[in-house]
């Protein structure tokens, strides 16, 4: 397979800037594949495409520069200076093939919609493209309210064409990009593609697409520790997690409206797993001191045999941004070869990745990754 | 199934007494089966014999009485000090069923494993049992030297018969536990039916057992990250590991030769399960103060994409008998299954319990969990 | 010095329960003094009375017995069953001395005010007392507002006589104690004696307190590790606290308006040692699970020479009631002591029990340990 | 005053190079004082020479630059890998004035010590420099064993003079340094100083020493957090402490004789705060993977009010060299001064920067501030 591009929902942010100079970094061959799941061989089993052709573009609400961006990630220590500057050349060319995002407001959705789908089809065209890859890393929003226009593909229609604005802003763009004939990765824990009207859209357009919220620390570890309590019926009985953070997404949540999205993806695959409600906090905490590394203590009280109390706690210290980044390229190669394939709407297979997986239940790292390698074998033979 | 007893090696030790303790506290409905794994449904599914009509007895070589360690341990917080109160009479009526352990240099090795059959033998004719499972949760020993004497069965008969003593303690008691055809649990790490003259032996009586080590801490929450890491694609550069830990276990682990062995066992899993050497300590130390109560704290240090480094660290408090005495039930139960259905040597699929499987090298706990869920459903089937 | 009374509000509550078993086990011998700090050389000093003579009594509005509170607390860890046990009978004597506490609404202020001082005399008279102690171990209240009638005593007076009720329910306590001439500690971070009309009251009665909220775990630490890294001159960046608790005091914490004046009152200190304002989160959870168990964890992040980052972190596993109940007999016996010495008003000496010192600027432990042995040196040579 | 000089023995060495390097940026206003104690008020009082005239040489055995070094440090997170680069012309500069350190073996210790002593007057001379002071920054020796001929001065000459070698290396620079008059810090816990040999000569050529090895993480916790729980009046059960460190002194101290200095001088304070004997293990392990970043945990289980059993653990993850070079800037200042002044001998209220105080008891942290303070403050004054 060749010429996938890769399109980002906030091409400017700290993900989406670690991902590009990740990319051309490999592509430079200044960089290895640590921290990318494709490079593992039960899943580049499936055939994936090689990041070597990959072009990037994108849509950005915010001033600045790629390159700017890139300064400022390294400085921060998510990757070695040396990278922003070895690289500023390509950072600066794929700052040219990023668009003005969306803002709220600013014309009709359906313009917008249509105004999205023109660049995301030019950005194809232009770069001669088998297909586009649209990937959310925008500022996470409120979940969507309960409203009528959004509830079947025929109802939003009508509500765009007469002029109103039902969508929210992640989710116009998985409107565009479907219509588009685009895969899509909801890698934030923003309403995106999860609305019904979406949902009939992504099928009728036989598009693929995985999401939502990418599980790259406080949440992976939980989906690895909640099993082992299981697996060995102790019985949990509270979780307390508090996560730390800086950076431009401890700015977003900073906001409670914004946080509400993401704490209801992080508490969502506990109880799954062990089947039960949990008592404990979850909170999420703007640190501005702590930039884009991001601190979470969890405290599991348990209880064992003749009811004894025990408990385990554990801190984890990661840079948000660097682990996302790979996961951002895993998914891609999944999507490009998904679609290659012909599959269409929330791909189960790739629960793997989220905290929140559409169209899945299954929340444990290990139950997950095992269907992750059966599809992957799956693709290799050519058929899902 | 009916008639099952549970042989401890180390009767009154703090694994035992728990176990016991928990056993008649179940079958008098003071307690349910938290932390019991054979409660599972996939593991239940192997029809397995109800704890209802187990008898207990043992060899041990501590003065005192199972009443008096009941009454030491409740008063540490292993179990509520009401449990060892209200079965008292139980305790002391398992008491009469401890006979003295064996001591290195009182008499050839060969009349006291010929002693000790006598005893397992009397023990199963004198309760009407239909099995007798032996579990060794003595103290740790040291690792087995290289003795040519140990290396085939002919050979380790001959120096019996020439009164020799090339068996390590443990192994004289599985030895002589083969010989009456019972099932055994090699709890510890210490070298136990793991010799290869003992090998041969379990299989030429048809005798299954389990072992070694059980995995019931910090060792358990390693083979959970650890499969993280390596399904994420994140480089472990190191792992550190301090077990602080009192009690009587604590105690034999003070000596390094004795440490030699569970040291041994802990790293083990680890390295297998990443593929690759792990730099970092692994300590065990002895602090009296902690009693029966273990805290061991982990850090590791990994890298993700392009070469950032993060770091993760957890804090284990457990009560290690606690964890413990559960698993010696589920295994007993297990085992007396597994005796029933003519299986014979180790029995792989039981490696879900330890931390150096017998037979396996599958250190992941979900895959081990998935060995023994299939190896259940068989068993419950009627057929391995 | 002899005759000294306790007389607790909240007196059923888990920290007057724990005050009063331990007393009376210190007195039948069956516990030693750890964790009282006026056992210690510097501040016995002080010539302060023994606990040999004193009486307990209080006011309380929950339903139950101290015994049965103490069953509860011993379940739960707090001391040893056995002590609920043999003090039962000690129990229920001092239980007969706890009268109904004030509810709001019930009566007039001035009413419930002239009751409550009456009650205060009895037990002094009844009792043979010198002097009566009334410690505040109630549940926290909400800050005071602003109110006119709180502002001076002569208003106050108006304001009771019109019938009206600007009294919090702590200061109507502390305003009846003051005019029964019973010194005072504010155990609490309620209002109790901090509202400018009480402290001219207290002044014009000639009766000394302390206060307010008594400093027993997290802050603790927080009041010597802040003054480390200010006497190193390394910049701390953030401090972000977790406090997770359960037990009454963490339900009543559970209502933010409650909570507000715990987080004012712990945030306090850290910024008056470091010398400027602090980043960072200060959470206080209710995780019933926990108990009278407290888990806190700190995450402090600084900056050292050259503009390094580097971090430190503590997890606190206490007993909020163990540590806090011999801190109360402390404050009793140094109270009693200022007392008989003339002391009047807030004494800004016993700050060092204290995370919001009344009448002191002073948070650094060492610093108050420095005043407080300076008080007892004086007080032991009886001229403060 | 004017013309101090730094000599350090260990001159390339991770300390030495980060100081020399925080010292010219410093000078060249490209870093602040964050780090530095005598910048605070209380020690700035004493009247300390500036650091804008200061010139550093040293010995080194080791191959390699000052520049490489300064690279290598800052690739590791110790400093802005820019302030390498600009200041690499400084840093080259001073690389010449490093002279080849003493290497065991080659030659007498006499002529050894002649050496050195007259480059230690040559570079005082070259330079115009009032005073020299010698900071021992090289790798950590073995604790010294017990020779007749380091106990009297007049042995230890007559030992040099008959050709024998009876000095520990760090020894043989410190009896260079005492007979050149130059003051001197000893920032390792080798002997250095501390043989009756040389406390005499020190004191009977009138030069003022400090010492024994930095007090800057771990350790430094220890001295806030032991006496809080002996102003609680709380019982310390036991202390384990676990040291994870890589680079020059994590691969020295990797050597058990080397770690045993390292070792008494750790365990050395916590007793004396404690006034008893503490239970738990003291670990120190090379972990080359960290670099120059050390992460300690430290567990505490201490003991309150009637017995009951609390905990608090912390984790410590500092950047060594960076917490040290600014300590070695303090030490230099103050040393010069009290060389100004007259003092002579180890100074007991420098006592403040080290884990083995010379010349004193006090190990808490906040009364040897006191001490600290009250030397500058008569400093001030000009007369000690
Ligand atoms: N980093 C991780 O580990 C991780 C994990 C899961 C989810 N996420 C999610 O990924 C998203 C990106 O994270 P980040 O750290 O890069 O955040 P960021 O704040 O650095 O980047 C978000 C970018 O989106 C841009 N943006 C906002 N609204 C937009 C719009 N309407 N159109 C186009 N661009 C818009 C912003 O200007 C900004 O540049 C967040 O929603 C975050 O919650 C991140
Ligand atoms: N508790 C856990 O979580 C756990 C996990 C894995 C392995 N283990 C192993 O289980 C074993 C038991 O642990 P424990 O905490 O009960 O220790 P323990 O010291 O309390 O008990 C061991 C008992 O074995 C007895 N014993 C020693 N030598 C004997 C002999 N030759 N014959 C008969 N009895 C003998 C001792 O007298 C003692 O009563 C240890 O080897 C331990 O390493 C325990
Ligand atoms: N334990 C500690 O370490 C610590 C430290 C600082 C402050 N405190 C404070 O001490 C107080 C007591 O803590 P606790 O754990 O014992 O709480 P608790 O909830 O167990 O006890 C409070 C008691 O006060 C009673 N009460 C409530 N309103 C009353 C009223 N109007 N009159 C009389 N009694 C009344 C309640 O019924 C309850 O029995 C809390 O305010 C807490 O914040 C405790
Ligand atoms: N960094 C801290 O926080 C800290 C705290 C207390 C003590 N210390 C001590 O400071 C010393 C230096 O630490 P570091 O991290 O810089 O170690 P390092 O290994 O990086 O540097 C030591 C240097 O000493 C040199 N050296 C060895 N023997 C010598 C000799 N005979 N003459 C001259 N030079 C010699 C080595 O070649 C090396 O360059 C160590 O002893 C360490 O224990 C450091
Ligand atoms: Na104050
Ligand atoms: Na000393």
């Amino acid at each position: 397979m060749s010429g996938v591009g890769i399109w980002f929902v906030g091409a400017r942010g700290s993900v989406a800037t670690t991902t590009t100079v990740g990319l051309l970094a490999i592509r430079s061959r200044l960089a290895g594949h640590t921290g990318m799941v494709s490079e593992l061989p039960e899943v580049a089993a499936a055939g994936l495409p090689s990041l070597d052709g990959v072009v990037v573009g994108g849509h950005e609400v915010a001033e600045g520069t790629l390159g700017k961006r890139a300064e400022e990630l390294s400085a921060g220590g998510v990757f070695p200076p040396a990278l922003a500057t070895v690289l500023a050349g390509d950072l600066a060319a794929a700052d040219e093939r990023i668009r003005p995002g969306v803002v709220a407001g600013h014309g009709t959705q359906r313009s917008a919609a249509d105004r999205v789908g023109a660049e995301l089809r030019a950005f194809r065209d232009e770069n001669g493209l088998d297909r586009v890859v649209v990937v959310d890393v925008s500022s996470t929003e409120p979940p969507a309210g309960d409203v009528p226009a959004l509830e079947t593909l025929a109802a939003l229609e009508g509500a765009l064409d007469a002029g109103e604005a039902p969508l929210p802003g992640s989710s116009l763009y998985a409107y565009a990009a479907f219509r588009a004939g685009c895969p899509y990765v909801a890698f934030t824990p923003s309403p995106g593609p999860r609305l019904p009207a979406l949902l009939e859209l992504a099928l009728e357009r036989g598009v693929p697409w995985a999401g939502s919220d990418a599980k790259t620390g406080e949440t992976l570890v939980k989906t690895v520790l909640g099993p082992m309590f299981a697996m060995r019926a102790l019985k949990v009985r509270s979780w307390s997690s508090v996560n730390l953070l800086g950076g431009g997404d401890g700015q977003t949540l900073a906001d409670p409206d914004n946080a509400a999205s993401k704490i209801a993806t992080k508490a969502n695959g506990l109880e799954s797993i062990l089947g039960h409600p949990v008592d404990g906090p979850l909170h999420i905490d703007y640190v501005p001191d702590l930039g884009d590394w991001k601190t979470a203590w969890d405290l599991v009280s348990f209880e064992g045999f003749l009811g004894t109390r025990m408990s385990m706690q554990f801190t984890w210290s990661g840079c948000d941004s660097s682990l996302a980044a790979p996961l951002v390229l895993d998914l891609v190669r999944l999507l490009a070869r998904a679609h290659e394939l012909g599959a269409a709407g929330p791909v189960p297979e790739f629960g793997f990745f989220f905290k929140d997986p559409a169209a899945s239940d299954v929340h444990a790292l290990s139950a997950q990754w095992a269907a992750l390698a059966g599809w992957c074998a799956r693709a290799g033979r050519g058929a899902l």
